[in-house]
């Protein structure tokens, strides 16, 4: 049995293995420590005391029998950079610890340090260092969670691959947003308003979460009759500088755009950033919404009309799951799906 | 000989261990991980064949041996809110980053998660899990530093708690930077261009950068010839909100107060907005400067006057004297201190 603290109840300690084998502790501890300097006679004594009495050293040691760390990985599959500089993966975190404080488990945040660093990162997280992994912002190419459930480790996906949207290649335990809702209440609020040329800035298609605002957007144009031009929809990777580089595009071949519908709010800012250059008004020449519902959108220009995703719920049930799953318990709904709303404001 | 992926090279596998005992791997694998399925002779042999073949189950039991695990951890010993909130944390480990880059070892980050939270990291921190440990924002009650060092376990601290300023209390490895001379200059270039009743909102005191922050307000005012009026101090926590406060205490008791030196630029920017709700022109009726020159700085209105610290090198120069420990090589300087500089902007 262990206890909270992590200690191993009722194991022997090394001062009764010393006194088993007839040997102060501290020949026992320089024995146990693999120190040369222990005549073979003594070292046989004491090894054969630590085997009698089932005696394990330290924490490493006991790790081998109790294949317990108390501590668990949040992932963020992304650089530093982005990791620190989206108020996404904060939210992620801060639910998560919120999600663990009432465990046993510590939890630790890490990143994709450098390009050779994911070969660095699959090694940690596959070699026991953790009782188990929260990964938040992965693509399809991306091989830990395949590695992490071969291991036999816990594992809790934040959103998906896009591979595994399909039911039959679904991840055992996710949490994920209710995107393509979201995004058709987004883009349906824009042709009820009465816009005819709405374009979107969609996510990375290598992404669930990219696949799914695209789709929603495709179905509320359906549901309003607006046919689907390829021409009016670019491609970002969430950020404000990819933003900015697809509204530009964007304006380059369809000029009589008058919405966007950003698949971030990263995205719509820097979205804005460009329209406001080119002299649009908004909203009155070009209304835009954004997806996120981050504190951005409160403090920008206009404010942001944005689809609000529970981000901070997402990582209290993310870590509801993983610390279910570490504890052995049954758990009905391995995948929780969390809903969102439009919130509107001033730019559309 | 281990090598960069941690492996160990030339150990035995579990296959000749196998091939030594006379058994199938999968005999052998049950043995190794106290399976009770297997009976005592085979268990007997699979045994007797480890040790005479020297075999180390696995990655955990490797570090009994090496006592390495590739990881280090870098624990911002303030809430989740504030660091995630504060872009200093966030620059610190991209710093912290960048250094380990080049080197085997894996970051981890964690905060304190909970008032709890203390004493599961006090635990996992003390109990092999990480190579090494960096320390930001330590105020004097902290034991982790001492329990760390106590361990045998390499630190290196950003900055330092007040108590261990005195040169004789130093811990052994600190990064830190010229807080004293930092502030000095700032509020020396405040007494220059004129101005007769400088404030300040120092920072905690029981934190080495709050009380050298303090000290060079001090220096400044004596090197211009003004008495330092105590109730021209304010004190803070470096948190935009503690900014506010401090800055609505100042005005109460201080109404002629003509510029404000704040020892954070959030602090700076807390206090900006109750001189803009009290109707004080920036700089015009008060001028002020800030700490740190973050990003923020440059985005306030007016744009911040601050003193520059190179947090990213700090997280740099924490990293490289880490790693150094852990490789055992010789530093020449354990202490390492950097240079700041004032960055003029509208605010003063």
């Amino acid at each position: 049995m262990r206890t909270q603290r992590g200690r191993v109840a009722g194991r022997p300690t090394l001062s009764e293995v010393a006194a088993r084998a007839g040997v102060g502790r501290g020949t026992a501890s320089r024995v146990v420590n693999n120190s040369s300097q222990v005549s073979p006679m003594l070292r046989a004594a004491v090894w054969e005391a630590v085997r009698e009495l089932g005696y394990v050293p330290n924490r490493a040691a006991r790790t081998l029998v109790t294949q317990r760390t108390d501590s668990v990985a949040l992932v963020i599959s992304e650089s530093g950079d982005r990791a620190f500089g989206e108020p996404f993966f904060a939210d992620i975190a801060r639910g998560v610890s919120a999600g663990l404080a009432e465990t046993p488990l510590q939890l630790w945040l890490s990143w994709i340090q450098s390009p050779g660093g994911r070969e660095k990162m699959e090694h940690q997280l596959t070699d026991q260092h953790v009782d188990g992994v929260m990964l938040i912002s992965l693509h399809d190419a991306d091989p830990l969670p395949g590695l992490l459930v071969e291991r036999g480790l816990p594992v809790v996906l934040g959103g998906r691959p896009a591979r595994m949207l399909d039911p039959a290649a679904q991840p055992a335990y996710f949490v994920d947003v209710d995107n393509v809702g979201g995004a058709r209440q987004a883009v349906e609020y824009l042709a009820a308003t009465g816009h005819q040329a709405i374009a979107t800035i969609a996510g990375p298609q290598d992404m669930g979460v990219g696949v799914n605002r695209l789709e929603g957007y495709r179905a509320a144009l359906a549901a309003y009759g607006h046919p689907v031009r390829e021409d009016l929809i670019a491609y970002g990777d969430f950020s404000a500088e990819s933003g900015i580089a697809a509204m530009r595009r964007l304006l380059l071949v369809r000029g009589d755009l008058d919405a966007v519908f950003a698949a971030s709010d990263l995205m719509a800012l820097g979205a804005m950033q460009v329209l406001h250059e080119a002299g649009r008004r908004i909203p009155e020449d070009v209304a835009v919404v954004g997806y996120e519902n981050s504190s951005l959108a409160l403090h920008s220009h206009p404010p942001l009309t944005s689809v609000h995703q529970p981000v901070i719920t997402m990582g209290r049930e993310m870590a509801r799951l993983l610390a279910a799953q570490i504890r052995g318990d049954e758990i009905p709904s391995p995948a929780v799906f969390l809903a969102t709303h439009l919130v509107r404001r001033g730019s559309a």
